[in-house]
């Protein structure tokens, strides 16, 4: 039978997720959509291709994600039967058929995150934000965030044992939002390291705090400071919101 | 020991209740709050009263209940304690010290309930709004709340063996407001029936999707059509956002 390549849209509540990847132990996403289609294509060794993880407890509204399926159903008769054998916490938002060369990861030319702080957590936010837990000057997050457009190298913004070599990004947006209850950090970029997003805000936070100056977040930001500390915020408080493709 | 009585203005997330009030079995909020009044009082027997009960997966952002308890803690202190002993799907917002002629459920002079109806249900809607499964016109659920406002008896929508002979309430506020993703119904009035506020907007949807007509809705309002059956709309979309005293 001949196959395809289809593109999943994907929403997901991390909450209960150790993250994207299929690991040995713990339920993932990847693990359980795999697991779905392999009730759909028994035979199959189902490959689903994420444009890139996410960690322990970060959202997506806008994972992307692709795999080479037999070709018996359409998109939508796809779309359906998985979500069919999904739980809640995953919602297959569109599938699409796309041309052999896409690759939900290579083919990406932007991810964008979009991270929520609330000015007080709530039995209904808490799992969905992270919460501010000082009194903070709004105007230096939205300075340190202004600092962040255009191409930097983030190796002072990442997991210290980064598999990457190349830690250079190019930041197209960088944006707080005052948004009544929470603040929102929007953030677009050609690729992410490991953790960045989270330490980015956190060491946003300590300058908005007081902790540390405009001028320490820049040094950091310049590799000009290793002795300053990163902080990292929370993963409940990240989502992916969106992957851009050509 | 002298005693005070405490107003606790409380929010919960629904979803793992079986609604407000203590029973044998399953967790419940008050039970829950009473357990961890306990733990600060162990040799109190304690009698936390709500404004009025919630139903299994009902949410609240506003419920109050009052509790006399022995005065050796300022409110302060007694909220605090009382939280570092409750699940985080349980907040107590405030405490204040009351006139001890304060009654949490008699004392109330209205209350208000949200509904929330999402366009499209997701992974982090699934337990805080219901799905609005068919086409609907808007205007006719508008329509249909504007005809709530005033004192009406409402037999009709409320559960069939309810224990008060009184069906009469005064509704203050009635609407529907279209916000992006979601409808949103407020509605405030002096006292509700059991699942009122679910069969009223099971109802006013079966208008809007056009199942039944605007004077079919008059009718069942009047009383004056007994056999249209009313429907109730999903628990977990309900929110008791407030409780008013003078």
């Amino acid at each position: 039978m001949t196959r395809k390549k289809y593109q999943f849209t994907i929403q997901y509540d991390g909450s209960d997720f150790h993250g994207w990847q299929v690991q040995k132990n713990g339920r993932t996403v990847q693990g359980d959509i795999e697991n779905a289609l392999n009730i759909i294509f028994p035979k199959e060794k189902i490959s689903l291709i994420g444009s890139g993880r996410t960690d322990t407890g970060v959202h997506a509204i806008g994972q992307v994600a692709h795999v080479e399926l037999p070709s018996r159903l359409s998109p939508l008769q796809l779309c359906n039967a998985l979500q069919g054998n999904l739980n809640t916490d995953i919602q297959i938002d569109s599938a699409i058929e796309v041309d052999e060369d896409f690759h939900a990861r290579f083919s990406a030319t932007a991810r964008e995150y979009e991270y929520h702080l609330v000015k007080r957590q709530s039995p209904f936010s808490r799992k969905y934000a992270a919460e501010l837990k000082w009194d903070i000057d709004p105007k230096l997050l939205y300075e340190c965030a202004s600092l962040l457009k255009g191409e930097h190298d983030f190796t002072s913004f990442c997991k210290a044992n980064a598999e990457v070599e190349n830690k250079i990004c190019i930041i197209y947006k960088a944006d707080w939002i005052d948004n009544d209850d929470r603040y929102i950090f929007t953030i677009q970029a050609n690729r992410f390291l490991h953790h960045m997003v989270r330490y980015l805000i956190g060491t946003m936070l300590e300058v908005a705090r007081g902790r540390y100056t405009i001028q320490d977040f820049i040094d950091i930001l310049n590799r000009e400071k290793a002795e300053i500390a990163v902080s990292r915020a929370p993963a409940k408080g990240l989502f992916l919101k969106k992957v851009y493709y050509d």
